[in-house]
């Protein structure tokens, strides 16, 4: 397995670069080096405290604004960057924004013009369209930043990034690492959000577990295993990441999987972990489906990373603000 | 009348102290002795400032964050927590949920296990399940505190605090007072707290003054006086206290009182507070229905003390707030 | 043109002054000075910054809190209001009100009463209703300050505010100015509150520009030339403000114009433009209907001002929020 290609000219990997290479949006996890993500995961780290101690603070969004615009609803990924933004000193300020009152591409860049035109300085973008962050930030002046939020089910570069970072902190040792995902691939911006960090720090093996109605075809997923059997995808993994069955959208899937057998086929079960390895770590990137597609015992029991994952969540987007902050030709 | 016997072991009142019996949370005042009631209630003193001055601050909370999770609809309620964390340094993080977003039991602990993995301290909760604040206590990390914001037609401890602060200013005698509550005494949490506090502080006597149909049946409150006559209620009485009609739930509560008649029978007027004593005071918990439970000229009238106690409730909530980050065994 | 006549004794251009003939509420620009208009306008250019440089600062507000009380929807002026009290230091209470919570007058100042208790010392108020900030400013204690942030069709003062700021950074010399409003004037407080703006500052010339059904017939307008012919009202102009066609009220308009043509009949565009001034500038209030009222390269165009009004709002509601604090008779 090989790291990524060199960044395409005019893609949302260039487009991401401010000068000197630095990061200035962050669109996407294609074409970050594998230094640049290292860097990002050691800054995070040193935004982590001992659980009951105050937070990490700092200063360096002082005077600067946030602003997130969620035009898909969230709960805890609105929550994380807020407090994110907060514990750097920024303003953050949070739009009541929903698809509904959007009736074209134009009036989402009204939007963003207005809040240019107010100094709110970070666009934090939640979506359903894909390609909107990237839009976003071809149109925004030069001293904005993006940040993607979750786009459609394209991509969810904070996920993956604190996917990673949790991994790396149980199991530092990439090269020699198989990890398995398990559920609705095909529809997944988690998925393939960590499938791309995972490639970029050269993981040993990842599988793609789900019934075959829920693979995905993508090009840049092509470098990781199908599995159709959830037995054969824990066997000796050494990280189970379940992903959500989104049960709002149950009747628009009947057709591609056997809803009524999920649980039984591809839920993530105590029993059934005992094929991983005996160290393996659990994730899920919330909200879980206790019961469904992770059993309930399972997410509260030791293997369990799971709010691991959303502590990280918070120094992830520090790290992201912070570095961005720093490196920042504009300003 | 007697306090209250010492707290039962397992009880919420024993659940919400922490090392040195000092609060850690809040979610009862059943078993909260006299001296911690009267140290929150001259603590909540020290927050007031005069109308027009700046509100008191503090920065006991800076670098902890509050979270307002109310399932239940609250305006007053949810922006008196917001000021009072905000004014003690804290971050303060307001939550969209809803009872619609929630299926069942489990999910409630996930949210909460998200926002304490976001180091957020302090869990502050309205909820129409009964019970829902212990359960939550007996769940989190022991450095983080969970503050009952209203609990189904348990409990509102705040409000509890807030009605005998406003209490005790302008009547400090409390072994001669005669305090009546007015209204639909079964289904409030707000009777049920300011009775609880009341006794505690040894009140004089306590009428509980109701149709039957709303009278309450909890052991709890045998120590008070049942009155089913309004006149036989304020009859020089010192303190009158008057309950919201909940009209939205009108069709429900048809059956067990003549609603057509309610303000004839149990409305608080003028004209009718001359029964009670000349100098009584008169309160309500907002919001008001004007003009069904109270007469609005009533309700801004001279003896009305019902803006101190929003006030007052500002400055209960900084008390509880700032003893628990004071005392917290955990930081 | 003359200015306004002084101040009538009892109307809300009085009632909105404090001690010393300062402003202490903002409810109208009616009966303002144009030295006090000149004043707020030169306040607010001391808190631009340039575009990428963190916004101005200050702690004038610190220990105080502003309440955005919007009973009708809003984004931006919600937005601009937040980021202006919290630029300024104070505390920002966002609050979740709508008409439909309300039922009459009354219960509006129960809320107003709630939120004063609780030291809330500015209270932003947009409204549907007329005279709702007047309402709420006779009855308010002497320590606290009205905003209207949107009265009705009645007035939005700051809007005209920003507008003629952003008219003075491109046109300074007010005299010689054509000044042309473009659409709905009849329902539009856009259209009262920059009209009265100009008024003062002594525009040489404004046109009001709209179809017969959508003229204003107001006493205070007749200063205005009403102008029927799109292209009368464009030639020679030196300012071109389009309004908002409200596009989810077409159908109550139905009868009084013809929404089928009208872009053809009052749509900006460029071609139109070309009978203004060569120089002149395109302002729009937002949030546009992009190829309805404005064509989008327009808006996006050299002449437009679009966002610098965007900008100049935030500075204008700092400057508003100062000048009260620092007069402030009763801090």
């Amino acid at each position: 397995m090989t790291p990524n290609a060199a960044t395409p000219a005019g893609s949302d990997a260039e487009l991401q670069l401010g000068e000197g290479g630095n990061l200035r949006h962050l669109l996407t996890l294609k074409g970050m080096t594998r230094k640049a993500m290292i860097d990002l995961l050691d800054a995070a780290e040193s935004f982590l405290s001992p659980p009951g101690d105050p937070p990490q603070r700092s200063n360096i969004l002082a005077g600067r604004t946030v602003g997130n615009l969620f035009f898909e609803a969230s709960t805890r990924t609105r929550a994380s960057f807020d407090l994110a933004g907060r514990r750097l000193g920024a303003d953050v300020l949070n739009l009541d924004v929903n698809t509904s009152s959007r009736k074209k591409g134009e009036s989402i860049l009204d939007t963003i013009y207005t809040l240019e035109a107010m100094a709110v300085d970070f666009m934090v973008v939640r979506d359903a369209g894909a390609g909107i962050p990237a839009y976003i930030a071809r149109h925004v002046k030069k001293h904005v930043s993006v940040l993607n939020a979750g786009e459609a089910d394209v991509s969810h570069p904070t996920q993956g990034l604190l996917d990673v970072m949790t991994i790396r902190h149980h199991k530092p040792d990439f090269a020699n690492l198989v990890v398995a995902i398990v559920g609705d691939i095909r529809h997944s911006r988690v998925a393939r959000s960590a499938a791309q960090a995972l490639r970029t720090l050269e993981v040993g093996e990842l599988r793609l577990v789900s019934p075959p109605g829920m693979a995905a075809e993508d090009a840049d997923l092509e470098f990781a295993r199908r599995v159709d059997k959830l037995d054969d995808g824990l066997r000796d993994a050494d990280v189970v990441m379940a992903l959500r069955i989104q049960r709002e959208r149950i009747q628009d899937i009947e057709g591609i999987v056997d809803i009524d057998n999920y649980t039984r086929d591809f839920g993530v079960t105590r029993e059934r972990m005992k094929l991983a390895k005996p160290d393996a770590i659990v994730m899920h990137p919330g909200p879980m489906n206790r019961g469904i597609e992770i059993e309930g015992s399972l997410a509260d029991g030791e293997q369990s990373v799971i709010t691991e994952q959303v502590t990280n969540g918070v120094a992830i987007r520090m790290a992201v603000l912070a570095h961005i902050a720093r490196s920042h030709g504009a300003w």
